[in-house]
């Protein structure tokens, strides 16, 4: 990841659904990348409440979110759902402190940026008090096409995911861990989560299927896609799919260029040139990105590009592998906090 | 799958590999389809001789294959690696039996049939001793793309394979087991099979990488699908992917077509009318094709079944998922021996 321009003074910050999955990361970002941090709230649900974390070295209990909770603060990081998103923005924005959003709830609001800080951080300023953060999918794509669509511009990309169960939350990864040891023992483990079981499974990313077919998750990649270009004539298809994975997501990405296609070699540069992702592209000792290496880091990692050749001269294959709570959410909500 | 049509004599069969993934699944398909068997002899390397293995309620040990184990036999299904099949190609031939191989050692050969028997089973009758049974992804996206491409020619087709551990038979399956049960308990589990981890793991398919940057089993699913169609013109670009999945294969499909694209309910009566196939495409219960429900059964699943929106017209997505070691394998070797 480039180096993160940090804010000049020290900010009040609010974490909602602090005790999630991403919540967690959110506090591990900010220690991390060393955000200048003046006091820090935790909130969560009342059944989360009372639960200590620890954050540069100091224990904080996590309270229980109300209205009264976002007076002071400067910025309140949301990862706690649609609903309690829109049931708080008001009063967030309202106490004059500027919501970054996890969730899909503004996302496609038209006057709420929806913002991948390397790609389009000027839109940021554009803010009227809450700023969205995109999809994990979405987000994690555009790290491996956007290096590229900035100097040959795309025209179409075709896109099959490989999602982890950090999507989910705890709930996700807890089954995908809990049904695979009971499979290991023969033991039976009714889905809780999912519909279907998980263990070795792998299925359709399981949002409701609108009347075109393509499924919430699918949708999102789409339409954020063309928001955040600015584009919406950039054709999208892509098929979102859960794989038994703990928490990095990889997406196997085709584009057509509406003109020549870069070179492999010039592809390459341009995304070694970009800040937050990484090459991993050792056709000799067959090392390519995938999630046991993408977990835990800042960077996407991106590889197997090659001339697609199936459409030369106009296409190219790649595949990315992106930590799913970090880039695709709390890390990515945190560069957009730096902003601010 | 349609009822398949029996030799109307019984056959002297040998199974060349027959204690590996892919051969026990070849004595459970005789079975089940109830192919008239006269004798059976199986064979194996050194190691695995001695072994007894069930047919039919018999017990019949496994002998070490040598030169002359096919005086007699009519019908030899291997699936022992190519330099096995490349060693004894002659030998069995020359005895006047007919090598069905499942290896990829003759499969690009000129003069040898290479046969999925719903889409070319007239390929069958040109052979001059060996039929070679094509690459198990390539049966695979053919089993969900053929139906359509028989009346709607296809011009193109993106594909990305979420391919199972049984691709690389026993030791594979057993790297992905042992290896989870690893992580889960929290041990190491140094990879034996892999050059990386396999828990909750996935990785671009472990074969060389051409000149091309495609890999040998992407390359495969191309130049074998070519063969098959008898259609050099199709345009085909995939990306192989390994997940950590026991035994059937998933794959994602963008088909673009010559003319207009069939409507996705001409589409979804043409794969329902095929044998070998059944729909699952279910967008209420949101219940589509996984491993969990291909594993294990003859058909293929084809669901996600939805006009490519990038394409408008003229493309279709599509999602396939079936049994590397059955229709991928052991079932589609037997089913051309019941041409024979």
């Amino acid at each position: 990841m480039a180096k993160q321009v940090l804010p000049s003074s020290p900010k009040n910050i609010a974490i909602a659904g602090a005790t999630g999955a991403v919540g967690l990361e959110f506090l591990s970002v900010l220690e991390k990348i060393k955000f200048p941090v003046k006091n820090l709230k935790l909130l969560s649900s009342k059944r989360s409440a009372g639960n200590k974390l620890k954050f540069m070295g100091d224990e904080i209990i996590v309270e229980e979110m109300n209205k009264e909770s976002f007076k002071n603060i400067d910025i309140a990081l949301f990862s706690a759902g649609s609903s309690i998103s829109k049931e708080y923005a008001d009063v967030v924005t309202e106490s004059g402190c500027v919501l970054v959003d996890n969730s899909s709830a503004f996302r496609m609001v038209e006057d709420v940026p929806l913002v991948v800080p390397e790609v389009n951080s000027d839109d940021i300023k554009n803010h009227k008090g809450i700023i969205a953060n995109p999809n994990c999918s979405t987000i994690i794509m555009l790290m491996a096409v956007y290096p590229l669509h900035q100097k040959h511009p795309v025209k179409r990309i075709i896109s099959s995911t490989y999602q982890a169960a950090s999507g989910g939350g705890w709930a996700l990864m807890d089954e995908l861990t809990q049904s695979t040891k009971a499979y290991l023992e023969d033991k039976k483990y009714p889905p809780k989560e999912l519909p279907f079981e998980y263990a070795f499974n792998l299925f359709s990313h399981n949002t409701p299927i609108g009347d075109n077919g393509y499924n919430q998750e699918e949708m999102k990649m789409v339409k954020e896609t063309r928001k955040i270009l600015h584009n919406n004539d950039i054709a999208i298809s892509t098929t979102c799919v859960r794989v038994p994975v703990l928490r990095a997501h990889c997406i196997s990405i085709n584009l057509e260029f509406e003109n020549q296609a870069p070179s492999e070699e010039e592809a390459r540069n341009l995304i070694r040139d970009f800040p937050g992702v990484k090459i991993v592209d050792d056709r000799e000792k067959n090392h390519f990105p995938m999630p046991a290496e993408a977990s835990g880091i800042f960077d996407c990692l991106v590889g197997r590009i090659r001339e697609d050749i199936s459409n030369k001269g106009k296409g190219l294959d790649i595949f990315v592998a992106g930590d799913q709570l970090l880039k695709g959410a709390a890390l990515n909500a945190v560069q957009i906090a730096c902003y601010l």
